[in-house]
């Protein structure tokens, strides 16, 4: 049962495409949250220009997104539903102006700038998609390619032929972009300690000859630094000849894969012949007892706000969460050498989130019952088979032997992101007794670094990584990802409550038992009460000085309480690119200001560390990482003891 | 797409019936690892009975299992497959004759008495589904129901009507089983440091009338405990009128339900039109590239033996689990006080995890596409769509973006056992990409105790757990599963190799990092390097010298290994009822025998520390929790690679 709906939703890709259109017709939006239109965005890129003009200033976006629409104006609109003129419209963009980045509010039914402002401190904005696209052109174009150490590029390229032979590859003539065997990528320097930063990317090299999978094919001991303002290489190393990795079962398209296929799966799909069960209405969606809303931002992705659940015995919705979206992606890689060092990336500020969202494939990346976004298939919604919801088997009164159970199905929202090599997979599944749990995983190719090994046996020092194939090390490395939760749990006044559990000694004789367990509950005052480091998931193991661990410092708790603030959405600070660590979530909280009874976030931090097997070459099978947000003494009992299983579906022709 | 299969595994239900069939005409079993049938069950019984006629000799089984076969036998059985008589099948009984616990060993074909064993040690076996039937039917029938201390029980219950008026109920006259409106309920009374135990049960009696929730409605502050041997009230204390919680709001059978029902979920099946991809033969299970043999045993329930994986590079299926099971659970509740102190389970040594298995109710237990087994429904097989394999979308390459994604289908061997209030939903799941992963889903009810308190605000003191409804608190408790995992990989002689990450510091300029992490790995000697605690998965809070700890010390650590040996395959030890923890993991282990390249077993505890809540009331949404058994550098690489997605499903009379 294949349902289709539109939901526009990938707007975010439009925002480069530089447009003139001065008068905008409509808005066509229906909720005040719903992301900014194509119209909106050609709008905010119009003003801009008509300040900037092309003719006369180096002018490039960085961010066009909704601004945050004051959460009283947004609260009160949800509550009487008026016209959507009560709640002003406006965006935010980031753009680089002749090498200064400016912070720009539009009004958009106005058309007005209401604010400007010039950023003095450290960091950028994300590099942008047409920055990736430039330098991964053919190579590097949009960059000087006159360089002369470009142009004196006859470095050799040895590679493995049928596991054998080696054949040599050089760039051909000063065309670099005629290199077609070669595709080059720009990677975020990060900090290391320097007073200023320049707009600096590292751009590195992969082998596109005889298989498509340049990820796990890196040209290894080059370093070509090129700074985006001047356009230019500003630093250029060759350190040496290293084999490229072979493209031998580097391969993973089916297309090109040779029989056997094994092993075979049988085809399974959901069947609803009632259609699915839940209603999409503009970005609404409402769904057995949850309504929330979808928005998209080009660097969070994916954005649920305003969910709240019917609650069955105080006959009313309940809100649980204004917003939640994954605010940072922190994956530093563990090899202090010089291709690896400064591999210490911030997926969502350096590159974002919401720009790198790719399309999903129908009946692959989601069940045949999905439902893709018609635009780009950005976002996909479907119902799920989730087990049992409860149930018991009663086997304990004489005479009177029954089992009632009642199955489980739940929605989830999926969206996938995919930074370079990584695809993230992004789950947020809705459950009826009121749990959200939000989900993670994680596919794509290893970060491979070339190295002149063959065999696990010729390993004599740390090369930090696995000997994934050979002459290929997988790199140690690490997934944090930190999720903005603005609950707003029965109204905006929220405390956090901690509990923790405590063994106590019987020493009074009092029980023949020598101890037990209770629990300690403790209300947070202030935000330092509420850091927890908790084992699993992950915590960081780089030192608090070292460089990249000051700006990844959201990493530091797992669980973090912030008093809620329109200014604090982006935990590794707004300007990420080569950021100093000055504006994260830990030192927001240094004011450890207060959080009980007031507005809050709860951000919360899950993580993999990821030692690559060889399982994991070419391409890697998912690594999962999920928490469930779990009502607890939430309802006044089991909120879903009265729904009843999905009707029994009955085959045409099949006997009952 | 419902495929029907027939296996017959629950024979151990018919343990206890004693049937004096003296000539067996056939022994139906196709695999020498096959649970006994009923005619071998049926044989042990009469061998055993001839040995002591019943009308001289008080015997009473408490397993009936099959003897472990030796290992070298079923491996040389498995690779020749040759006529069934080539591996000995014997059978394993525990009786208690004449108040003697007598370990019997029979050779089934030959009909006769291998081996005699007369247990002096401490502990008792399960104590059956005869003495909890025989407390359960209609109060305490099979005790000595004249005792006078029972006869002048004339208690009353105070019971909350309509949350106002209070009625009393007394039991009626000196018949307890005609005192219809309670159940009776034998509870295990563990180790509490005295030197010598009787084998003692305490009873426990809740409220029938208006509910058949008896779990939630206790009838607190009564000491009863009997002398299974002499069948006598040997201790009976009564602690004061404490009310018995309302039968409101605990009713949870749809059937008695008053609408509204909601949420409504729509209804969905899982379409298989080439049928199921998985073939039964037996026991035997074959899928996608997975073989494996599913057992059955009254004290362990499920076992998966023989599991191996087909390797596509090396043209080969590949053993890596020899046998996996639940070898106990361990339920220690966390209220000192005299109504629950004794109470710490274990789950499968003192009731049984097979006698305890459930009949799975179809399309609600298992989805619709599950093969429930047609004796019992003990178990279900079925294939579930288990979101994406591996995915990756190109957008690194000029001019050729593309997206290659599999779709992941997962297979399920489920079992549910219900023990008294919990009822266990114990998961296997096998993945292509060659992990197994088992899971345990909580539902159930709650251990309720009756307080004198309706109110959170009339809480003076620690309860020991959550008001979860008017006089109901929740008993704080743990849940803490331990796995046997005898994994054979590649063959019977593995290594253990614990692999941890620490942190490096940089201090010698060598890079601009300050610090890294990398990998450390050692192979396990011996026992005691190979036992590990992990944070998460739940441990232990009790203290080590506490009785329960001592007799569930196998919870100390998350992780051990053992050299394999036939005869340690329960974590709690043999006889467990009253045990004193003298056969149990952590004893065994304190030999610290060698474990590298050897027949290793490795034992997994995962648990769940239970802090109920409103919502787990009046019968509780589930709890799970998870591990997964990765391939990691066992395959050359990723073995999933040309595993093509399930054809798509088209629907009859839809467009494609």
């Amino acid at each position: 049962m294949v349902s289709t709906m539109k939901l526009v939703l990938l707007s975010a890709l439009l925002l480069f495409s530089l447009q003139s259109v001065l008068s905008v017709a409509q808005l066509r939006f229906q909720h005040p949250l719903d992301p900014l239109t194509k119209e909106e965005i050609t709008l905010v890129q119009t003003i801009v220009q008509r300040k900037y003009p092309t003719s006369n200033n180096r002018l490039s976006f960085h961010y066009i997104g909704l601004d945050d629409p004051e959460k009283d104006a947004i609260l009160k609109w949800e509550s009487i539903k008026p016209t959507i003129t009560t709640v002003p419209r406006k965006a935010l963009a980031i753009a680089i102006i002749n090498s200064q980045t400016h912070q720009i509010l539009i009004q958009l039914q106005a058309k007005t700038i209401l604010s400007y402002n010039i950023h003095k401190g450290n960091g950028w904005g994300a590099i942008g998609p047409c920055t990736i696209g430039g330098a991964g052109q053919g190579g590097l174009k949009g960059f000087s390619i006159d360089d002369p150490r470009l142009l004196s590029w006859s470095r050799q390229f040895m590679e493995e032929k049928d596991g054998k032979s080696s054949s040599m590859i050089s760039p051909v003539g000063s065309d670099f972009s005629a290199f077609v065997k070669v595709v080059c990528s720009p990677f975020t320097l990060g900090w290391f300690g320097e007073a200023q930063s320049r707009r600096t990317v590292r751009v590195e090299c992969f082998m596109k000859e005889s298989s498509p999978n340049i990820w796990v094919r890196p040209i290894s001991g080059l370093t070509i630094v090129v700074d985006l303002e001047l356009m230019k290489i500003v630093e250029y190393h060759d350190g040496g000849i290293i084999p490229v990795p072979t493209a031998d079962n580097t391969e993973y398209r089916l297309s090109h894969q040779k029989p056997p296929f094994r092993p075979k799966q049988h085809s399974l799909a959901t069947h609803q012949p009632d259609g699915p069960g839940f209603q999409i209405s503009g970005h609404s969606v409402s769904w057995a007892n949850w309504k929330f809303h979808i928005g998209f931002d080009p660097r969070a992705g994916l954005v649920i706000s305003l969910a709240s659940i019917y609650d069955l015995e105080k006959h009313k919705p309940r809100r649980v969460l204004y917003k939640g979206y994954i605010s940072e992606l922190f994956v530093p890689y563990q090899d202090p050498t010089d291709d690896f060092y400064y591999k210490t990336f911030f997926d969502a500020g350096e590159f974002g989130f919401g720009i790198s969202t790719v399309s999903l494939v129908p009946n692959r990346d989601c069940p045949s019952n999905g439902t893709p976004l018609l635009i780009a298939n950005a976002v996909c919604v479907f119902e799920q088979y989730g087990s049992i919801l409860w149930r018991h088997t009663e086997t304990g009164i004489p005479n009177e032997s029954f089992a009632e159970t009642r199955t489980e199905v739940n929605l989830v929202v999926r969206t996938i992101v995919t930074v370079g090599n990584y695809d993230n997979i992004i789950d947020w599944e809705f459950k009826t007794s009121g749990s959200i749990k939000p989900a993670i995983a994680l596919s794509g190719m290893l970060e491979i670094k070339g190295v002149d090994i063959k065999h696990k046996n010729e390993i004599k020092s740390d090369q930090h990584g696995t000997l994934v194939s050979a002459n290929s090390i997988g790199v140690y490395h690490d997934h944090f990802y930190i999720y903005h939760l603005d609950l707003d749990i029965d109204g905006v006044y929220n405390s956090f409550e901690k509990t923790s559990l405590k063994t106590v000694r019987v020493t009074d004789g009092s029980s023949k038992r020598k101890s037990y367990w209770t629990t300690e509950s403790e209300t947070a005052e202030s935000e330092n009460d509420a850091k927890i480091r908790i084992g699993n998931p992950a915590h960081p193991l780089l030192t608090d000085d070292d460089y990249p661990q000051i700006r990844g410092a959201f990493t530091n708790f797992n669980v973090w309480v912030t008093p809620y603030n329109r200014t604090e959405k982006w935990a590794g600070g707004l300007y990420v690119d080569h950021s100093h660590g000055d504006d994260t979530l830990a030192v927001w909280t240094i004011k450890n200001r207060d959080i009980k009874n007031k507005d809050i976030v709860l951000w919360h931090v899950v993580g993999i560390h990821h030692v690559p097997a060889q399982e994991d070459f070419p391409i890697m099978p998912l690594l999962t990482t999920a928490f469930e947000l779990r009502p607890t003494n939430f309802f006044e009992r089991n909120p879903v003891l009265k729904t009843p299983s999905p009707k029994d579906v009955h085959w045409p022709g099949c006997p009952n």
